[in-house]
């Protein structure tokens, strides 16, 4: 569960917490923590290597060199980007961004919507503390808009509403209040990775990994289906292996896969948690961003009864849905007033401006361009978009997955990999990057099998023909850039699959 | 350094951290912090009482129910503020707030400046994944904003600033990424307690106090005068005791005090930590509201050289100097990239909306306005109310401290104390919620005289007339309300004095 195949590679698949920080720093002497590093004394394949670490760290504690690692994992990767994004008229040959998952399709529907005159409210309220469960106003927006989009048999209730900056901080604030250090949640594989790094950070607990994979056998009647009895077996390593497991977290849809939950799954799912007493964190941050009605999608707030409400902890954000990452904008929904009340706490370092409150409140009331607007057109575009990198995917004999939620779809380039192992995948990816076009990694989803890419389609049309056609180039071994074998040796990224 | 005076006292005083975790639920079977609760084996009253917890605390992890513990603790109190607050047409009879330092007095120019037009922009990038340092236009606003208002004799540096939701934000990310678990701050005392808090909820970073009293004797040349030698001498105390001491937190203007250091003293403390290796967290948060130009303010970054530039990190906010505490916006400035990267890494869960980050550039671009309309009105405006205030204490013969910085006045109350203990403090300040009056006692900010209390006067005439006569009643020992001996019993708010 929390070893790594490659050695080389230096992505890290676990909350690295006490363990790496000790390992990094073998000379700090006065160690605290060096109880919580014995109980967890896995070793991580380039944790412990000094030439990742600059030598003018010296100024941070050992667990700020961790923090700053992250960091300069992720920029290495999109450093290049960055210096060389696509640009249709100051840089057509930049590079295409097909790894974050943001959707690009409807800046203008919310550009308009979100400079409208109501938006633009300033009162003294406002400006001053606030409750950091967020205001009872937008709380109360909150409910009824979760109530309503999440097809709640009962009317939800703004006192189960807390607000704050983001998803990245409610993982961060729920693993601190659920766990003690270095206890772990399950989490499916393939997952959207930066999870990894929300609930390590701050609160230096780990993730123990259900491993899927792409085979259907037996009672599992999809590619990387999820089963009662995967994660039984999950438990049972990560206790075998001494590591206290505390909660699951459900991402439906889910990401990197496109795929949801039937509610019968979902309730298999609950009742094992609840069996073991696992509190369940279900990320639903793609709800409304199912283009496919067929697909038949249900939120966890739809199920006439949780079976463990008390441990039930639904996450929803309009990053994903309204396009709006940069907003920071995330609610977490949960009948425990214990948990609500100290996340709560620790929203004083995820709090958000008064004047964005009122104006997510502005937003989720206005039902009439939510239903008529908004929605219709996101959808229509989203498939419109998912339709065509289907389409080219499916000219090219490529396998892939993705029943009609979320702005990616889950490309099966195994064939591509001559030995079928990660270093393989690496040099694909680069190859791709080589090529213009960004990508992300299977396994930077920890996906156990090599050769799985994530394609973001939601973006402008013109952008997509470019990169497939660049894609394209690149599968038929006609990248526009010669390979250079000291390329491939670059570190990749850790974050490119936000 | 790590006790308290007060057994029946029940706010923290020092971070609790992995201590106070194990104390909470000594049947936490599987305690991988065992060692650090070892080492750090201060106990504190209050903390291990069972009455403390409710036993419905069970979902929580035991740092979750410190978490929640602070929040209950800072509720407890404000409960009975909220449930009462004074309005002037509604409530006349309800409670006037003089314990949140927040300034009142200037919401009409900031409305009116805030709903201008050129404040409501909205462009994909803004809606889009932040660069987590902030925006590269708002930190270019940032440094040429601090150049001139901290008089810089060289330019700042846009790469030196990290944008982020608050000084509280600030406070957790800096002691995670300079600290390791339960090593410790130097602070002098009294202190904004806040900071408690901030440094121990998500990093189990703890404050070593330096304490300082009233009396003015040898080298001290005002009341709770600094000098190098009780820094020396805390540190040696905080050493002899096995703690790590890591840095050290000045704040100028000082919160309580509304006093300031001179540039020598600065640079004397400063001289003092390049000594001792130690980091110094600069908080300059009061930094435009020196309202008596004869004070002298002068910005650490105004001086000719630091001592040691990458371990001097300054901090400023525009919750105080522009009334704006519900709007979440704070910066470091630091020479150190590390520090900068690493508290960016952590900005994933500090993070302010891309909207916030372009009004803030265009308020901090508002030189003319700033300059011509805000600050002489809001300097004029706490003068008047500082002016009025002082008048008022000094016909009842009260003494007190502000030098003409911050919107508070340290005012002494010790002669109404018959016996001088903090069960007395805590009685008078209870006598003063009783008649509708809410201030802050000295022990919440650690200051080690009883009988100190912090009156915050950034506010409007005519609630400072109502509460001056009320606080008035009260010396005079007419209180409207009788007193109650059971009300005395009611918990303390730990959070009153933001």
């Amino acid at each position: 569960m929390f070893t790594l195949s490659q050695k080389n590679f230096r992505a890290p698949t676990t909350c690295l917490g006490p363990t790496c920080t000790q390992d990094m720093d073998s000379s700090h002497g006065d160690d605290l923590e060096g109880e919580c590093s014995r109980k967890l004394d896995q070793k991580l394949p380039g944790v412990g290597d000094p030439a990742m670490l600059s030598s003018d760290t010296s100024y941070l504690s050992s667990r700020g060199r961790m923090i700053k690692w992250f960091w300069d994992l992720a920029e290495e990767g999109y450093r290049t980007y960055h210096m060389d994004e696509y640009d249709e008229d100051k840089n057509p040959s930049g590079i295409i961004n097909f790894g974050t998952s943001e959707n690009k399709l409807c800046f203008d529907l919310l550009s308009r919507r979100l400079s409208q005159s109501d938006m633009q409210w300033v009162e003294p309220s406002l400006l001053q503390y606030p409750d950091w469960r967020g205001h009872l106003f937008l709380r109360e927006e909150v409910a009824k808009f979760l109530t309503f989009y999440c097809k709640s048999p009962v009317p939800l209730r703004p006192e189960n509403v807390v607000v704050l900056n983001g998803g990245a901080s409610l993982f961060s604030a729920l693993a601190t209040v659920l766990c003690e250090v270095g206890e772990a949640f399950l989490i499916p594989t393939p997952y959207y990775g930066a999870i990894t790094q929300h609930v390590c950070l701050y609160g230096n607990v780990r993730l123990a990994y259900v491993y899927l994979d792409s085979e259907v056998t037996g009672l599992d009647t999809r590619p990387f289906q999820l089963t009662v009895e995967k994660l039984e077996m999950a438990l049972r390593e990560a206790y075998a292996e001494g590591v206290k497991v505390k909660g699951l977290i459900l991402i439906n849809p889910q990401n990197p896969l496109g795929d949801v939950y039937s509610p019968e799954e979902l309730q298999e799912y609950l009742v094992f948690a609840k069996r073991h007493k696992l509190h369940v964190i279900v990320d639903e941050v793609y709800m409304l961003s199912v283009f496919e009605e067929s697909v038949g999608y249900r939120s966890v707030l739809s199920l006439e009864r949780l079976p463990d409400p008390q441990r039930t902890h639904v996450m929803w954000a309009t990053s994903k849905d309204f396009g709006m990452s940069g907003l920071r904008f995330a609610t977490l929904y949960t009948e425990n007033q214990d948990v609500a009340t100290a996340v709560a706490s620790l929203c004083r370092y995820h709090g958000l401006s008064g004047l964005v409150q009122y104006q997510m409140a502005q937003l989720l009331r206005d039902r009439d361009w939510i239903n008529r607007v908004y929605l219709p057109e996101n959808y229509a575009r989203l498939k419109a978009a998912h339709t065509y990198v289907s389409e080219e995917l499916r000219a090219l004999g490529i396998p892939f997955l993705n029943r009609g939620a979320g702005f990616f779809i889950w490309v099966d380039l195994r064939k591509y990999l001559p030995k079928g192992t990660f270093e393989e995948e690496m040099l694909l990816w680069r190859r791709f990057l080589d090529n213009k076009v960004l990508l992300s990694f299977g396994k930077a989803f920890e996906c156990k099998e090599p050769g799985w890419f994530r394609f973001v389609f939601s973006d402008q049309a013109h952008r997509l023909r470019l990169g497939m056609q660049r894609v394209r180039q690149v599968l038929a071994g006609k990248s526009q850039v010669a390979e250079d074998p000291s390329s491939s040796q670059t570190q990749e990224p850790s974050d490119q699959h936000r």
